[in-house]
């Protein structure tokens, strides 16, 4: 028996790193509320420029983050355009109709992408009938762990400036999305108005997500954020973790991105297992089993009682996501833990 | 040149009929906020029973109908299924964000069906991440033309009941439906919690249409209905019109019917011109005509030129409604004058 | 015993005239969601300039314009000054949280009038702790039935123009506050953006009210009324009524005011009764009675067996309002039905 | 001129202490969205218990804490009742017409109390124009710097409780409170149904509140918080730091009160300057000065030169601030610049 868990449910589940205890111990603080927190205006200068944007705010969540920039983009009423499987339409709670009041029109997506299409079609026209639509939302890596191209990226900007619309880009893996990619963070985030990226999953910090864009946009959500609850007082803490995921840990993410490939593979060679190799792109690993409905209790059990942390089936489906505390050893021994199932 | 013109832009133009103004003209009246409007009183009991509910409330519009009955099933931030295309998504300027503010799933139709299989697949599960589902939308008639049979309402129906959703149908033009499917409007209503119909429209009612229900969902509305300002006086007088609507006018849709297909059946005959026989099931026909887009203000024109009014071309097509004012002969007339637009 | 009620619950009560139910009967309709109905656009018209405005819109109820007018001028989240028993925070079930989403700033007024000081003091300044003030409302006639001054609807408006907020003037009886200041009413809308009236309650005409205010933002309120479901298609019906009770029902108002000055000057006589002077400016009689919580029921139920009906206390008051439908005589018969109640 | 500053602006400026800073370091910490988190796990239900309740939960901000409260207490459209100048209607960016989107009915409040007929006269009955009132707002120890007495605490509760409405208590400076009052903090709680209050502030915490009720609620209150972006993923820092907070800096709060105390009498001394002493119950102390609506530019300045930070007046007043990080001979130092500017 192991010492320790391996934790596969997800990045979020990422301790921080010593460095990152280290800087928090030693940060230096102010009340943020008043603009005088030093280690927090560090960050948000830094994050801002890693993005190619005037500015940048923290914010306690990826979903906070996303909320609060439908709530600066969009006036209650108006019209949102997204995929219809991400973040914001399945994993929100239902926010962008209480905060910012917008009715989505959640379009099928492939690999993550809308149909270009289909977008432009979905822009309303002028009619007393009709919301406007004032947003499109974009999200990479998606949450199904693929990666979405830059051409693409760059069509649906197009598309939006077309009709005056703004882009928002859900990218709470970013950095993922560009190791993946293999560009800058900026290189992605030219094409939209707004990016919300986050400090934890697997970049490690233990809370915290950014908002960046135009100075001007960036303003009118500092005031929004204090509404919604998050402005916070000696947050230095939370940006001196921040700072360390930002420079340091976003450098290591192909690492855990060539585990998941490893891992996919190694699980592929096993009886009954089909990995979903279109989504491959990052640090999740989608697969069926045999049955999987059936045995996803079993299965989460036999895994924890060998100090696995596993989620059951979503979908028919089970996802494993590598990250920081996995190492490659992690992985071969997760194999032959379902090895041991499987028989 | 003919005298007076004939419109077939929607059947929302609809003047009411003779013995309509003669009704309203001797209609007892009272306030109907103290449930003092005798004409009104008989009305919402007529127009429950006619729909086999327990009880019914009269609104100043289907929009108002339709948003009243979301904001009286749902809480705030709850997810209602309902078709992409459907009157409620496309058609009431985004009001299920802002009144009821719930958030929409709107799902692929085809001839105003969605699948139900993936109607199964987006209801939640209990997660912290997810907002409660409570209601389905259906529409009968749909918006595009298409009548949805009784198989099909059950099934949802049955859908819903099985994880203890709602289900409310737009029937803005439930009285169409019926006479194209031969049956009661109340063996359609049979699958649904609310419905609400228009007495306006077809019907030549000037104002109004009804949302039934249980006698406790309607309770529960006439006090939302106050707030969203939909507490009228001496209502009584558009009651008056409305009973002769459901009373007489329901009777005669299919005449309207009729002459539709028969516009369809000539049109078809004109070089050119193609008629979208899918969704031809009540009184309106929908058709493609050769360089349409560039055609559309002059083809305007041209009818209003010989007293005929149309709307322009909408997604490539063209849409002409019948309607009580809308003869044979007027058929006749609308298609030659097609023929001289056509040279 | 008398034929028919004489009915002192509320000006709301009224049965339209003669004229009115033929003018309806005669009227010339069309589907005024496409500007169509010709009766509509004329009583529109005259409407704004009777108030000296812009441009005006008709609404299916006085809530319903009064929250059209906080939905149209205001930003969510934005608060609004108004009187603390105001129609807008007492009567209209909480709407102006739900539609227009703004925060209300209710202060306390004496004979409808708010402190001026304490309207300036609640105005915000800029501060990220701080929503924005966006509108003022005023009440005239107030619905305690005191009439406010021009001089007080300066110094408001003269309040807001120094801050850039906009007044909201709910004038459901303005044409009452007119008659009893002896004034025009554009004299009075002179210091408000925008004005809702109603054609209801004294002006006896069956449903509906008016917004009125600048083009531009009666523009914005045509598609928010559509949002709202307040989008009517014969409307003309109603608009006919309508034209009567602006041109002929405005100018014997004074009637229903010295038939209630009577009553109150018949009732003092009483003992027991004593009458609430201070509020007598229109046509609405608010007095107490010795015991009068205990006596509320049994004081109305001798009423109704008087062919009377009234309201119970509130507020430890009764009110009787007079109105078109109700003469001298009628007076006379109230108090004499009075005296055998107190016997 | 001496090392540091000394901040007197508020006591949400304070910088966490040395064993906080430890605490943070060496805490075990999870996935706090999993509930996996030790130390957050650890504090909610030491939090619950120190204030009487079932269940707690953490929050990022005490704003965030009132508002979730308001959210799950309440459905949109309701009425709540609540002190005009308190911290839900003054300070907190219109939030309650945002995301609970309910209507404030705000009543004048002498020394942070509301007059209990006032209360009562408020609370609605049922009638076809009303909103449901839901809940009451009391806050303690209110934002004027004033302690509200456990007579007054329990004479709302029972007002709350013959109507069937809740008790929410905005508890930012609850301990404060406590600490004036002589009693344990559970012994105010007692009489509400939630209570918010802050870790940060005079406790020093860095960031975070807690909002603690019964079981069902915190429940409901979770799953909003996830809504609303409040939750966060290794959260146990904040709670390591939170744990002392609570354990040790409440039992010091009375020094700060001294160090208010003593600071008042000694600026009294001082020629122009009046101490609000109805309101010197805390750690503030709100102060005139002759002239300082024109001073307070100059002040600020002067006492930034001498490494004071204190905020500008507003409306009238100043207020300095004492908190942990305020000795007695800061007083003292703070007093004799006042002296050399007075000069």
């Amino acid at each position: 028996m192991r010492e320790g868990f391996i934790d596969l449910r997800s990045d979020t589940v990422t301790q921080p790193t010593e460095a990152m205890r280290e800087a928090m111990f030693k940060a230096m603080v102010g009340d943020d509320v008043y603009g005088d927190d030093p280690t927090m205006n560090e960050l948000e200068a830094y994050a801002a420029e890693l993005v190619g944007k005037e500015a940048a705010i923290f914010v306690p969540s990826g979903t906070f983050g996303n909320q609060l920039s439908l709530f600066t983009h969009c006036t209650r009423g108006e019209e949102v355009i997204l995929g219809e499987d991400c973040h914001i339409v399945a994993h929100e709670v239902g926010a962008a109709a209480v905060i910012a009041g917008v009715q989505l029109r959640a379009l099928p997506t492939e690999k993550g992408k809308m149909n270009l299409d289909k977008i432009a079609a979905t822009i309303r026209t002028e009619d007393i009938h009709f919301p406007e639509t004032s947003l499109i939302c974009v999200e990479n890596a998606y949450s199904n762990g693929s990666v979405v191209d830059l051409d693409y990226m760059k069509a649906v900007y197009s598309i939006a400036r077309e009709s005056n619309l703004k882009v928002h880009l859900d990218g709470a893996r970013l950095f993922n999305a560009a190791a993946f990619l293999k560009v800058e963070a900026k290189e992605i985030t030219e094409y939209c108005d707004s990016v919300m990226f986050c400090l934890s999953k697997g970049l490690c910090a233990p809370v915290g997500s950014i908002l960046a864009g135009s100075k001007e946009f960036i303003d009118k959500a500092r005031k929004k954020r204090k509404l919604m609850g998050g402005g916070l007082r000696q947050a230095g803490f939370l940006a001196a973790a921040g700072m360390i995921a930002l420079k340091d840990m976003t450098k290591r993410l192909s690492e855990d991105h060539e585990n998941a490939l490893y891992l996919a593979e190694e699980l592929e060679k096993l009886e009954g297992i089909k990995v979903d190799r279109d989504t491959l792109d990052i640090n999740m690993v989608f697969f069926t089993l045999e049955n999987i409905t059936e045995l996803s209790d079993k299965i989460v059990k036999h895994f924890a009682d060998n100090s696995i942390k596993i989620n059951g089936q979503e979908g028919g489906k089970l996802r494993f996501v590598t990250h920081y505390w996995v190492t490659k050893e992690d992985v071969d021994y997760v194999v032959s833990t379902m090895k041991s199932f499987l028989k």
